[in-house]
């Protein structure tokens, strides 16, 4: 069985099969913001669309943190480890970007969880 | 069980596992193309992969599409709309990288389906 | 069942998930070496952390390849088909990007696989 949830016009930023749900890439709303402040908000917007698909950060699998500032890297780490409990921690990986579509856009997000 | 289709010296551009379909990265054929062209070339070989996987468009899980130039990035939506069906969107993020091993080459995608 | 090991600050290198295994994103411990034997080191790593996992390099689901510099695709590859026995290739994507956290950084990797 596949859901799929919050459609917009090129994506669901939520699809979940089998158990495994998919997040589409997630940016801040503000990108006025500072780093932290920007993964604060995406980490907001994960807990959202989790619960939409019936999971929570708890149930995180894997993490790509695409970045375009890596000298912002710990100022991100820092939202991020406040964000996920120790025990709970996904795998991961940051790579430093080009563009992610302003040039304010500092940060964008993509997980997967399960249910 | 796992299977390996489509193998070239570097990797299989097919491989399923208990239902999930994992496509290498796909790049156009002709690079000389616009954004719009290279965008659509690579949706008809996503079409070919998948079906040889037992698989379709409908059944798109995630989708990762990496970009040399962002600018062009509403030339390569109108191809993704076009190829996917609005209820059929997948999860997708959109990242602006460096370099896709050719000048010319505007854009990689890479996706996951289900059988 | 949700398997996590090998944590560190701000992540688990290893998630296993319903026989799906998710590592955090590779880069060599010596990165004042060629892209070869950053590679290298790369796969012995994964080798690794999929024993810890309680699998192994011929169950590579999917991967990618995250490199500052293109041009050393070809050096990259000669470690990567060493490595992985042509029959077992994964699903593989190979991006070019700007930052991988240090100047001589020159590979990151990401792999999935199962148990």
């Amino acid at each position: 069985m596949t859901e799929r949830l919050e459609q917009t016009k090129i994506m669901h930023r939520i699809v979940q099969h089998n158990g495994t749900i998919y997040l589409g890439g997630i940016v801040a709303d503000d990108t006025t913001a500072s780093m932290t402040e920007q993964t604060s908000q995406i980490c907001k917007k994960i807990d959202k669309y989790l619960a939409l698909a019936g999971s929570d950060k708890s149930k995180l699998l894997s993490a790509q943190l695409f970045i375009t500032d890596m000298s912002k890297k710990d100022e991100m780490n820092t939202a991020w480890t406040e964000w996920v409990p120790a025990s709970d921690l996904p795998a991961r990986a940051t790579v430093g970007v080009a563009d992610l579509g302003s040039p304010t856009t500092l940060i964008e997000v993509v997980v997967t969880a399960h249910l």
